[in-house]
């Protein structure tokens, strides 16, 4: 019998199978739950993936129960479908595995999204009522009187679906806008998506905005990269490349409805009622996904094109949601500083309160935000994706086997991976530990040279074995070859600790002079929220003990997961939350690094490594 | 030499002319002026003229001096262009010939259009000042804050046009809302389009929002006539036509775009600096310019499917005006009682006045006003397009060679036509003036029959030579062959008679209906007020006489032209009239005349010829 290959996405697992498996038993095989709650009679659809290559051929029960636009896109029912080729399947319910960040933690506000329904059985015409039918509904829905903003294809559909529905009719409202109607009484099926575009990655919620509850989440690398992986790169595309920027544009986009379709199964609902995304991301990505163009975000002085809040129809931006839903984009701080870290703030809360706040959001850019209620300014750092494994010559995203964590485990070196899986490269805060570990144990010299074999300090003479030196110079063994999945060894190199300590300085430089300008020192500093997957998952003693962060308790350093999606959350479930952004945006004080006099100054000197080795010491 | 045919358009001018013949030389001999402002030589382009058809190669002045899509429209430089074959030439100077309705009676208004522009030397972006290009226009135009609803498209050029104009920007607003940047000062060319649309004939006007000047004025027939006379016919069409319904739509929207050409040319302007149209017209003539199905309009209770104001983007519409530019459509009163009639009562200014008003314009349909401030009621009779020629033996519209007035000329019958030209039919006005004066000799008895040549009264003996006996009954003979260029005499049949008693009668019902149900009798009312085509060119006398109009003194009688189109036009320039008609749409009573118990009655008893026949005697 013949073998294939199946993958599963995003549990990251794969298996080998007889051609013609059941792709149930195939699942099962691998380790990976479906959810069938109708026992798999192919009653519930509740259990529908995605081929993402490699699909069957529908079944009678499938062509019955998945339209034929999700069955083009490779919709299957897992309980229904054959593994006949190798294939990988995206099964939305485990979302567990690809450790990309769409966890955050949560602020309550009441709730009060733009886009509310309502259902009106509406007066038939007759001769002693003879108001047109857009009247008619109108004053039923008692919509906002006066200029009309419905859109023509709705007005297009209207006497006809009224009539057909009985007039019995639900109205979709966005604010004060009338934007769609609908047959019958859909009251309670009114959703609304988060998007947070970043550099990277891409993360997607789907929220009921009947309830606020957060009913799937769903992520992905953003396509971009693959053009190059910084926001610099990205704009020498657009300028380079023909239709560079439509093209960047409809990769975004792509995947962003991908993500509405997998978040749309994964909840077991149809994407025609999510009727708004609320979007977050950088300056550029944000840029980049309305098909502006951002090359003067790239030339000095680095102003965007638009910073302010806005509300485009999806159609037009091509966002695949309901026909007549709008997209709302949060607004902008600065050319670096975007909506993400504006939303960050607003997850915070941290203009709210009178608790001295830094936050610090460390992705592709490191976004900087230090103040309180009475003040706050901000910065960006070109701290480049270190973090996120790019330049790093074992580096990877925090996925499958990723070394995340370090530590000193009875004097000798230890690590955790990803899942638990072999170690398959180090991630962002696998890698600043062992740095931090390293520096501790003398291995790694203040400056952030390795030292040769020889050095090694006498308590950590056992290290001698894993000094060795390379093409490149000096390097570290952190996991031998037997214990990896790459057939070798996973080192730290004399240039990755170069790219780290640019990257960290450019961080501790940042936070340096933000507090310079605003006169404190940390021991003022009440609070540390570090947010995005690097924050998240780095360890606050290495982040301190690195110099990247100021020496404070680490009481006082608290993790909040991916802060800008929670802001853009925020803003789909209240229009005070909007309000709140548009708000900070105008308050948030942005702080040039580029022409700020000591910067430069303060970055040399934050290269060094040390617990405080730059940042005043505590008071 | 080989000759070729040149029509003259709107002019209705022909002339044969040697091929190759100058088209500067061919208006001359066809008695058409051309007005050339730089004497001729191709510099000015205000010769610009339109070929219908058999259009010459472009010269390469004209290649320099006419854009691409206005040479492929068929726009050439008088000045310049040949006459190579037959071929139809439009010129938009000359509007006087076709006699579509373009004048009104202006009421003056305070100017204060939707469309304003403000020009602005911006900040240029510098270290010092990192607003986004957006923000920093804005704050200079000093536009509403808050919830931005600037065009996508808009905005992506919005960077690059405003460095390519150093900062330099003209903001075109509508209301509240900026809608276009563009590069420079242009704030001297802002314009306004407004489209009367009639089932019959589609009026357009150029107006300076600046000024409130009106630039030009073109005129055509409505193209979806082809397909019917009536407002029923083109319903049923797009129940029955595959795409019936966007055949008509395009229809409409390709004619409206090319009287958008023809004004533009006329004044010398570019249609890009149009920023909005006006729209009034029948209700069902505007659903069907919305691409709305009209079919609930020819159901019982005959509702439409949207009455109020509107606003659209033009390019949603296909309106070929500039790219950011919007359509407003005035609001409706009724699925009969359209926004034509909205802006005959914004013109007229009735429901500001104490005086007693009756308004009457009669198109293919008649809209009949009763009111004053403190009350008014208006209804719809279908009174059938008798009065625009059609159904009638030698109807036509008002066109030239149309018979447009009749008298008694010292006992015989004496005619005009339209520009003077020989007889080729007979137009409303000269029908009722006929009929008028038939009924007046006792040639027509009271109840609409034509006497036999035998019964013609002893002092008409002289018309016993124009009674014959045709296949449909009696006839009276109005121009003998060698009076017409239709090779035969003109004749008002029987059945003429019968269209017009039921056309003048269904009118005369409605007029009394109004004035019952508002308890009010002729000597009340204070001011008749006539619009439409058929309303300006009729004669006052012929129409009390053939009892179409209550019995009131002439000096109460006014032609105002075309109200409807004035109305458009007022709401072009006045946010004020906007609201207004808003108001008027909300006040005007509908009265449905079909389910009016007395109705029938009253018409059966219109139907009668002779003053005061039907309608109360005056008090």
């Amino acid at each position: 019998m013949a073998k294939v290959i199946i993958e599963f996405h995003p549990a990251a697992k794969r298996t080998e199978v007889e051609r013609g498996s059941a792709l149930r038993d195939a699942a099962e095989t691998a380790g990976v739950e479906l959810r069938m709650p109708c026992g798999g009679k192919g009653r519930c659809g509740k259990c529908k993936v995605v081929f993402e290559r490699g699909a069957p051929p529908p079944t009678p029960t499938e062509l019955d129960g998945i339209t034929e636009s999700e069955l083009a896109q490779g919709y299957r029912l897992a309980c229904q479908a054959q593994v006949l080729q190798d294939c990988a399947v995206y099964v939305p319910d485990a979302v567990e595995a690809a450790k990309i960040l769409t966890v955050g933690t949560a602020r309550r506000v009441p709730l009060k999204p733009a886009i509310t329904k309502r259902h009106v059985d509406v007066p038939r015409p007759s001769v002693d009522d003879l108001r047109s039918d857009l009247a008619r509904i109108l004053d039923s829905l008692g919509g906002a009187p006066g200029r009309c903003r419905i859109d023509l294809h709705a007005l297009r559909q209207l006497g006809h679906d009224a009539r057909e529905a009985d007039f019995e009719i639900t109205g979709v409202f966005s604010s004060e806008d009338l934007i769609a109607f609908e047959p019958g009484d859909t009251t309670a099926e009114c959703y609304g998506v988060a998007f947070d575009i970043g550099t990277t990655t891409l993360a997607a919620y789907l929220l009921d905005l009947n309830t606020g509850d957060q009913l799937s989440v769903a992520a992905a690398v953003n396509p971009q990269a693959r053009i190059g992986d910084d926001v610099i790169s990205r704009i020498s595309y657009t300028m380079q490349a023909p239709d560079g920027l439509e093209k960047l544009r409809s990769m975004v986009v792509g995947e962003l409805n991908r993500l509405v379709g997998v978040l749309a199964v994964g909840a077991g609902i149809s994407r025609d009622r999510i009727y708004e995304a609320a979007v977050v991301g950088n300056t550029c990505m944000l840029h980049l996904f309305l098909g502006i163009d951002p090359k003067h975000l790239a030339q000095a002085p680095y102003v965007p094109t638009v910073s302010q809040s806005l509300y485009f129809p999806a159609d037009e931006l091509g966002i695949d949601i309901n026909e007549f839903g709008r997209v709302h984009f949060l607004p902008s701080i600065a050319g670096y500083v975007g909506a993400d870290t504006v939303g960050m703030v607003l997850a915070t809360a941290l203009y709210e309160g009178n608790e001295l706040t830094l936050a610090v959001d460390i992705g592709t850019n490191g976004e900087i935000v230090l103040g309180a209620k009475n003040g706050i300014l901000a910065c960006s750092t070109a701290a480049g994706p270190a973090f996120e494994g790019a330049h790093i010559k074992h580096g990877m995203r925090a996925a499958l086997g990723a070394i995340d964590a370090v530590w000193f485990d009875d004097g000798d070196i230890a690590f955790s991976t990803v899942s638990g899986a072999k170690a398959a490269g180090i991630c962002g805060s696998g890698l600043l530990d062992a740095i931090a570990c390293l520096v501790q144990a003398g291995i790694i010299e203040p400056g952030g040279r390795i030292v040769d074999a020889s050095e090694a300090p006498v308590e950590y003479g056992h290290f001698q074995t894993r000094l060795r030196t390379g093409d490149r110079g000096n390097e570290f063994m952190l996991a031998p070859a037997d214990e990896t999945s790459i057939g070798g060894p996973i080192v730290i190199t004399q240039r990755d600790v170069r790219e780290v300590q640019l990257a960290k300085g450019a961080i501790a430089a940042g936070i340096q002079t933000l507090m310079e300008r605003l006169g404190v020192r940390p021991g003022d500093i009440d609070r540390v929220v570090l947010a995005g997957a690097f924050g998240n998952y780095v360890r606050k003693e290495s982040a301190i003990m690195a110099g990247m962060l100021p020496d404070v308790p680490l009481a006082k350093v608290h993790s909040v997961g991916n802060a800008a999606g929670e802001g853009a959350k925020l803003s789909l479930i209240s229009l005070d939350m909007r309000k709140d952004a548009d708000h900070i945006a105008d308050f948030v004080e942005y702080i040039e690094l580029t022409t700020d006099l000591g910067f430069h100054e303060r970055f040399a000197d934050a290269l060094a490594f040390g617990a405080g080795s730059v940042l005043s010491v505590q008071n």
